[in-house]
């Protein structure tokens, strides 16, 4: 058994993105085993939006507090064990936090659940398709509940979770553009994820460019960005339209996430919905099989950015504020 | 027939409330009546909200132009016909505009129809509990989801689709929270009305008594108002809470009607759902089918302001915005 933990500790909540410092690696030392416990060796990390969200203040979940190990899910493998459920070599999920190690047992607190190995498959696939983003993107998407034909737009589109609900719109039926940053990643949305359209926001003529890609209107909006380019989306959208409040991330870095408007809301008779994965738990197997199968299919197609190194974390987790990740952001420990 | 018609004529679009001159009374010869027509003398005007909203732009109907008589809900009696469906002494509602006459045809536009004479009840009903006001309360109670126990809060709840809505949700099981501008007002609500709590926003510890009287949170919100007044409910909104977007009044004579916080539908997975009772048309038998038998075992009760002259109907609409009416508002003309 290791004798340290290398952990990554809130030391101040950021303003903006995230200063060197905010975040300090720390080295302790592993507390002996108790029963009912097991060690396991953190492998890889998800770095999400969210955590963002988690260092600032209390929302659907308390905040992270000063001096706490930062909260993130990762993929672990146990390592020594005294818990009965539990054997070494056992492969876990849950809310392990930016650590080497993390001790496992029977509290719900880190929604730890045994993942199988699957052949040809990497095990970061409990992160993405087969972890919070797929089943974020999989019940976002029955919250919009689309019709064939109708047109979705995903904003982030290129991101895990948004690269997921474009991909259930193409199997919907649906005409499906995405917003994002590069054109690369455009090009990644249109060329092997069959998005109908997507639009770099960053160029000068990008409303122009959301309005011919959009000609019959926006029916589900699977929001993922808030901000100036919701209001665009807002603005093209139909009559009884569903906007899908999935994550707000142009604004976790400001003071306030945003707003939007309600005049829009009640002329153009729309649903907004906003949603919290958690809720879901209780049937994330039930959307984790059909993620399974259209994967297996190929009609669900995913792309990894790995960052190395525990140390990098910080690093990563700004990168999903300033755009530099495509696909799933995982850091391998 | 009469020779002659006083119109009400959109002279110029209002900034705020209605100046004198916005709404212009001209009096203008009546066409002679041709085939397919009937003439109606109106009798009572509605008096509502969404008559502002419709003088300044274009929304869920187009605007009335300058120069047009402006448009109103209305009850009359034909006159004169030369309509094979419509004889002498016939009642209808519609959209008769701000007149004394007006031309009943078959054109769809005006969404006439004829109304019974109900034994023991005003004429007037069929322009609230029986028209827009209790259609639109009964369609956006049904948005709202109601389930028995849970807290409903009702903005403008002592306006005409207010006070019905807070009483569908009293019937639906619901603890029903009133908030108006009046003590007056927030007694009929509670001593007439039964509702479980009133509060005047007016006075200043009103946030303090909305939140004494929703102890459990707020599970509806049945928005009439916007604003500031909204946001506060908002804040004391439960998780997976419904807010319904009926109206925005404290905006409509603003340059703009208000945001609301992205952030806390997120987070507070609301469901925020605008509506136009237009789309409900081919319903409105059943919700009148209901809201009949529902006024007639006293279930639900009514009050009217009454202003005499049609005249005096510009002054009339300004006290939606002031808070001088109590219940339905009506122009008798």
């Amino acid at each position: 058994m290791p004798a340290t933990n290398r952990q990554l500790i809130l030391h101040s909540r950021p303003k903006g993105l995230l200063a060197p410092g905010d975040l300090q690696l720390t080295e302790t030392p592993l507390p002996e085993l108790q029963d009912g416990q097991a060690l396991a060796r953190v492998k890889y990390l998800s770095i999400d939006p969210t955590m963002r969200v988690w260092m600032a203040a209390d929302t659907y979940l308390p905040a992270v507090a000063i001096g706490e190990v930062m909260r993130a899910g990762g993929f672990a493998e146990i390592v020594e064990s005294r818990h009965p459920d539990y054997k070494k070599g056992d492969r876990v999920t849950g809310l392990t936090g930016l650590q080497d190690y993390v001790i496992v047992d029977s509290s719900a607190k880190h929604f730890f659940q045994k993942v199988p190995k699957i052949p040809f498959v990497s095990d970061t696939v409990f992160l993405g398709v087969l972890g919070m983003n797929g089943v974020t993107a999989f019940f976002g998407m029955e919250i919009a509940q689309p019709k064939k034909g109708e047109t979705l737009v995903v904003s982030a589109a290129a991101g895990a979770t948004g690269s997921i609900a474009g991909q259930i719109g193409k199997i919907r039926g649906c005409r499906v553009v995405g917003i994002a940053g590069t054109d690369e990643k455009c090009n990644w949305l249109t060329k092997d994820l069959r998005f109908d359209a997507a639009i770099n926001y960053k160029h000068p003529d990008w409303k122009e460019k959301l309005a011919a890609a959009t000609p019959n209107g926006i029916d589900i909006d699977f929001e993922n960005v808030g901000g100036e380019i919701m209001q665009e989306v807002l603005n093209r959208m139909n009559l009884h339209g569903r906007v899908v409040v999935c994550g707000l991330i142009s604004g976790y870095t400001k003071e306030n996430v945003g707003m939007a408007s309600l005049g829009t809301i009640l002329v153009k008779r729309l649903r907004v919905e906003g949603f919290i994965i958690l809720d879901y738990a209780p049937r994330f197997m039930e959307a984790a099989t059909q993620l399974g199968q259209w994967k297996m299919f190929g009609k669900i197609k995913d792309r990894e950015t790995i960052v190395e190194g525990l140390e990098k974390a910080p690093d990563a987790i700004n990168m999903l504020f300033t755009g530099g990740n495509i696909g799933k952001l995982i850091v391998k420990v």
